[in-house]
């Protein structure tokens, strides 16, 4: 049996400042922290012992994996970092506040933005020094992306998903992947092999482990997240809303 | 030109309580953060940029490492951790206060254990719940120790020096290890061909970034401290001093 993990980064001081973030390498706030740290508190107590992790070049998702990886006294175990876990890159929203984008764009259009299976915001300029192009971590891979719509997003993920995580989920059989919503939602709709409209209802709560369970032969068994009841309860109402208001 | 970097962890739990340490996986004290954090500012104000990092199995190496990375924006570069990078393992000494351990065995025998080249503690039985074989981190490792003397902690890092460091720092050219007193000491007498007399009086200062500049032949043409005058005055003195004390 192989079990897979997927834990989505807790608050970060854009999110407090209501700023689109994408790729901007912005920090964790103590809430976040605090987030990371339960996460592994909980993951510690309902017996994973993780043997090998990923995560993305986002210092957000990397320090959340170091608090969770602390908690459970697994700080030791190989942790590779990949752009492809990266979050969805928001283009030329990325440092905007959300009110102010929803006023300049309208709110359908910003919808469009944050929400479509395929439609990317506007694109930063290759000019533009926030491009990815322009930081030492990007430097040598093709085609880096200046904006992505969802679908761009599990583009780039799903060869790493294929040549990397099952490789390793099937070598090490217990294995964490810290990310961010936009990337862990690629993710799911290809583990549960959702539909283009469904994916976009579909949530992923920050800072709750999501456990996929699979038998020998890499079937998925069952899919949940280690919450304690009253959490959980919430989480599902939140899915179920989610669902109704598609 | 290349350059190497080495980073002794700052304060430990441990060194607080005055027990002997080695392997045993404790963690940095409020003090080992905020050293770790300073050489951090130090590298980056120095101009370092690396592209890669080695640490230890051990959260007080893997921990300094990643707040000095924090404070130079540089949390996503790859960081390889071996049991290789390990501080010399302290055999039964290992959770004994020193001074019981002075009373007990005689000042002679302790600076023995702690200093001779090739006189190892007295060893772990391997019926010891604390022997690393029993540990998960080191499940699969032939001949794992039960302790060491500085020898054997050279023997068993030179292979991982020549098939992992030096060709990394080939392909990378700026390379940052994160380890401990013991482990790096066995580096330094490598790089600096040092006797195995020279080597025992050498001690690396915890927190202070030593740095080795190769040129394009891979010929070491300096190696110095990354602190500020009145530290490097007293860093000298100290080193002065070890030898004479020899």
């Amino acid at each position: 049996m192989y079990r897979l993990v997927l834990l989505r980064h807790g608050q970060s001081e854009w999110n407090l400042a209501n700023l689109f973030t994408g790729w901007t390498d912005v920090d964790l706030s103590e809430k976040g922290i605090a987030e990371a740290k339960e996460a592994g508190v909980k993951m510690r107590e309902a017996g994973f012992r993780f043997q090998y992790a990923f995560t993305s070049y986002l210092k957000r998702a990397i320090k959340t994996l170091f608090y969770a990886l602390d908690e459970m006294d697994s700080l030791w175990i190989p942790v590779e970092k990949s752009w492809k876990l990266n979050e969805k890159h928001y283009g030329m929203l990325q440092g905007m506040n959300k009110s102010e984008a929803t006023k300049k764009y309208g709110a359908d259009q910003i919808l469009l933005w944050r929400r479509s299976w395929d439609v990317a915001p506007l694109p930063l300029s290759k000019e533009d020094p926030t491009h990815p192009m322009h930081d030492a971590r990007y430097q040598g891979i093709p085609n880096i992306p200046g904006t992505e719509a969802l679908k761009d997003t599990m583009e780039r993920l799903l060869p790493f998903w294929e040549e990397r995580i099952i490789p390793v989920l099937k070598e090490k059989k217990e294995v964490l992947i810290a990310a961010h919503g936009n990337s862990l939602r690629a993710i799911v709709k290809h583990i549960k092999n959702m539909g283009n409209e469904e994916i976009i209802s579909f949530n992923i709560p920050t800072g709750i482990p999501y456990v996929f369970e699979y038998d020998e032969k890499m079937r998925l068994v069952k899919d949940y997240f280690i919450a304690d009841p009253e959490t959980l309860k919430k989480l599902m109402e939140q899915v179920a809303n989610q669902g109704a208001a598609k």
